[in-house]
């Protein structure tokens, strides 16, 4: 391979892995947005732990988890050895991943994808947690579940050898994340006030521009995120990409507009943005194989489903403050299964194998992630005390104001009362 | 053509679209920060549809009024039928646009450009326009008047014909989106308590940080707006773009730094970021055709015109709440101009071209969208009700506000009364 | 050199450059963040005019200080005349850097660095210093001190010819700005009501969630700081760059979060955020020569220092509001002590040089520093007054607070009291 076409390759999956690593500044954001003021300083210490403790586990057992090597192939389960072991110079370089990247690459791209599926669980159990448990929770969710039904499709496992296709992750990261949230949730339940005599009472989030400029960090982020998926800077490939994945999202933001105005009879400015990150997780899985048209309607009608999941949910009882079991189960499932409907890969037959891994992967990580946040509840407990709750995880866990005025503003505000 | 060389070129304009996608979380953030409190989920509302709409009607029908074929070369309108059509292979893929870059990369950057013309406009009308009336004028204007007056020059059209040269939307994008600012200000009338018995009163924008934010993503998305416009990756090309854009940049904010110290014997700091702003307006036309001094030049005569413009427009009682009519139509004219005048270009002739393609654009534009914007008022109506915008349009638009007291802090806040 | 290979280089060097740019927001961010409501606007309008005066001057003076060509090998000293000189076309282009970039590349991603060491230094003396003192130390700094101190390694000067190793910049960069810093805050003092009868008075910063982001956006940056330090896009050593630049932060937060609260027995967001800025540092000298199991560990000792230092310096009296000198000056000298300790360099004759290269540089800068302020305390003054201290520089320097009520709502609450 010519040098040159080496070197593209690579500089592309390096500029993806950028991207994907600031997607969890699009997180951090949208969920800080999402959560009441006396949260903040909480849900933005976990952000920067998960990707930090992330980027740690999937290196020391993770990466060498998902992709063992060639003799798990077919395999559900495979191990490659701890830590990361060295590229033979710069042919094995080359030689490595066939042009697309060096080794370092395919670590690293990978281990930004990696953290993800904790993130998507930080926003659904929100403003009611304990911090170590979750940390906890999360280690173990990274450092076994994600790469073990990664290994099963992207490991060359025994959904790939099945024929079960997931480009980018629509099912092993998003539905992936979103069924350990929905466990999570279950075991954690509801915060204090949200259901209240058979009533459900919104808690609105304290700042919008966060939380939107979470969606549009996602939205950039995402384009490295399907992007660098292609494993390689293939000119034809990485623009189809580009292209279905920013249609998707846009159709995404039409079709929550349409049907939350028909339900709520007004512009709501949160189903919007979940209705461009329901796009955006519904194309994931099939980013590579469809035309224009399809990604619009597989963004159209994941930005559909939005409204109408987020509500399910709601009347459920099941309290996910940022709604990321709609966007990344449901609209996640979807996706997935939109690979057997439009594109390229459209069949019946294609249609079962798709839903069969979805259900896999999320049944999987539902029982995972169930037993073991219910064994983190029976142990050291998942859930901060009625007071604390109310007073605020910031102050009791971090003893510190998200937003504070100037010193001396409230000494002049104490000096005149 | 080198398959390395074809691949390096398709990943920076793919490098360029992400950036330029960017700048929309730019111009949502600075405009956000430069309304008022109650209506920035508005704002943020509006930003959030712009682009979705905006990549879907350039999907649907601007890509091929803007690039209608060589059939249509030096005319006033051309159109190439409805949608994307796919390229022939990857050999065709290559050949398209001279191994610059594919199909899809063509249509993805360019209409991550297309919805800016209509997010220049909604800062303008910010805080008293219709969310429904600024949305269809928006699907107009980015489905025929920017396509159509981007085909003049871009296209092939009668000004590329007779010489007109607007590198990367000095003209095209930005004095365009102005103009439509400039006629739908017009139209709407200035935001009620600004202009009281002849005095202009300043209405302060919400938050500076947000304002701040957006200027620095704007200026990093340039460097996609105009790197990308070269259409290669063009080693000198692209490289150069970046020390005329930065630059100009630079002395933009030196320019309006020292005008409005002058002016009003304080450091105003929404001068110096606008100031940033017309300095990257004024450097488009021709990034690719300057020098760094040159470059200084432009951007520090730009910067210079920010404060003397702003103060111009309010004293005309043009109510433009973040400033768009002074940047963006003011600058992008004299950065137009300044092709004729500055670098490679510099003559007499070129500078009589440069001003009657600028005019023609601009004359097109504001008549254009004055007689929508007029239609829109005759009909549906453009602006709230009074009692709406005292209250502000998140209450009204979207029953929600952008910032939310915690629910158990207000609880205990109404318990004390 | 194929034109493919060196059209991916320059590619990714222009993306780095990009990344670079956007650490000016990371820091204009995180620094807003930590400041009180009532300094946020300064802050601002310093990082604004900071990155736009570090290009005007680098420009001018600073590249040719920096790299004033062969003649001046080994030397203290030298200057290539003023402005930027244009390469000879295509072929000068190429041959310019072994094909790694062009000229104005270079230039450009070099420019981006310029500006960070008065960036380092303006949250330190955040809250109190004169602003027109502060762009003047800015200018002085970022034209003379900056350049001729990074010629001595990157311009080929003594230290390089000693063999003093600084990847991108744990010296020359960060403890430079860090001495800088040191240097600025012990001339101008502490905040009024900081140390108070023997008391540390803790002045919490006014938006943790903008300080979040800064640290976020940062990191991203950070890619681009260490990864276009290669100096081409090389697969393997920019690859390997992100590895360690990755591991390294996310074990900076690891160490911070566990020594932070074994000495305030809580979960500090600060600390954490500044442990991962201290991991960044760290690597920052030897990023191209570390495994990952080095990387992680001077990450993690960076992060452990963090606490420790700023309580040490707290209680010398430094008050430095946002933790540069912490982040900066002393992860910067371990940084580029840890070459000589770990890694492919590592040896105790090249620790020794390390030493001696990191304090000749800090050396040159503090006195440097010490001097410019002091000169400018007798002279014009570095310090505003203390009525200005107490009400905000926002409104005595710039008429205009950062977040402002909407004037209906105002006009409402002035009319029912």
């Amino acid at each position: 391979m010519e040098q040159g076409l080496f070197t593209a390759n690579n500089v592309w999956m390096l500029v993806a892995t950028c991207l994907v690593f600031l997607m969890h500044l699009g997180f951090a954001t949208l969920e800080a947005g999402f959560v009441q003021k006396k949260n903040v300083v909480n849900i933005l210490f976990k952000n920067a732990m998960i990707i930090s403790i992330g980027l740690l586990t999937y290196c020391a057992i993770g990466f060498n988890l998902m992709y063992p090597g060639e003799d798990f192939a077919g395999a559900f389960f495979g191990f490659g050895g701890f830590g990361l072991s060295m590229p033979e110079g710069d042919a094995g370089a080359i030689a490595y991943a066939d042009g697309g990247y060096t080794y370092w690459t395919d670590f690293i791209f990978q281990g930004m994808f990696a953290a993800t599926a904790a993130t998507i669980v930080s926003g659904a159990v929100a403003e009611r947690i304990k911090l170590n448990s979750f940390l906890i929770f999360s280690v173990v969710l990274v450092a076994l579940a994600y790469p073990i039904t990664g290994m099963w499709k992207w490991g060359g496992g025994w959904l790939d050898a099945n024929g079960f296709y997931d480009f980018a992750g629509s099912t092993l990261v998003h539905a992936m994340g979103g069924a350990a949230a929905l466990a999570a949730v279950l075991v954690l339940g509801p915060r204090k006030g949200k259901y209240v005599d058979g009533k459900i009472k919104p808690i609105p989030g304290h700042s919008m521009p966060l939380a939107a400029m979470g969606v549009f960090l996602l939205w950039f982020g995402w384009f490295g995120f399907n992007g660098g998926s292609v494993l390689s800077a293939d000119p034809v490939a990485v623009s189809l990409v580009f292209v279905t994945t920013a249609l998707a999202a846009a159709a995404g933001a039409i079709g929550a507009f349409i049907i939350s105005y028909a339900m709520f009879k007004t512009h709501d400015l949160s189903m919007v943005l979940n209705g461009i990150l329901g796009g955006l997780v519904g194309i994931t899985a099939g980013a590579d194989q469809m035309g224009p048209l399809a990604a619009i309607a597989i963004g159209f009608i994941a930005g559909c489903i939005i409204p109408l999941s987020v509500v399910f949910f709601d009347r459920a009882k099941v309290d996910d403050p940022v709604g990321a079991t709609s966007v990344h189960l449901v609209c996640g499932i979807w996706g997935t299964l939109a690979v057997g409907i439009f594109g390229s890969m459209a069949g019946l037959k294609q249609l079962w194998i798709q839903l069969y891994g979805a259900l896999a992967v999320v049944a999987f990580t539902f029982i995972f992630s169930y037993a073991l946040m219910y064994l983190l509840k029976v142990t050291i407990g998942v859930r901060v005390s009625e007071k604390e709750e109310l007073k605020g995880l910031d102050v009791e866990e971090h003893e510190m104001h998200a937003y504070s005025e100037s010193v001396e503003e409230s000494a002049f505000q104490l000096s005149i009362k």
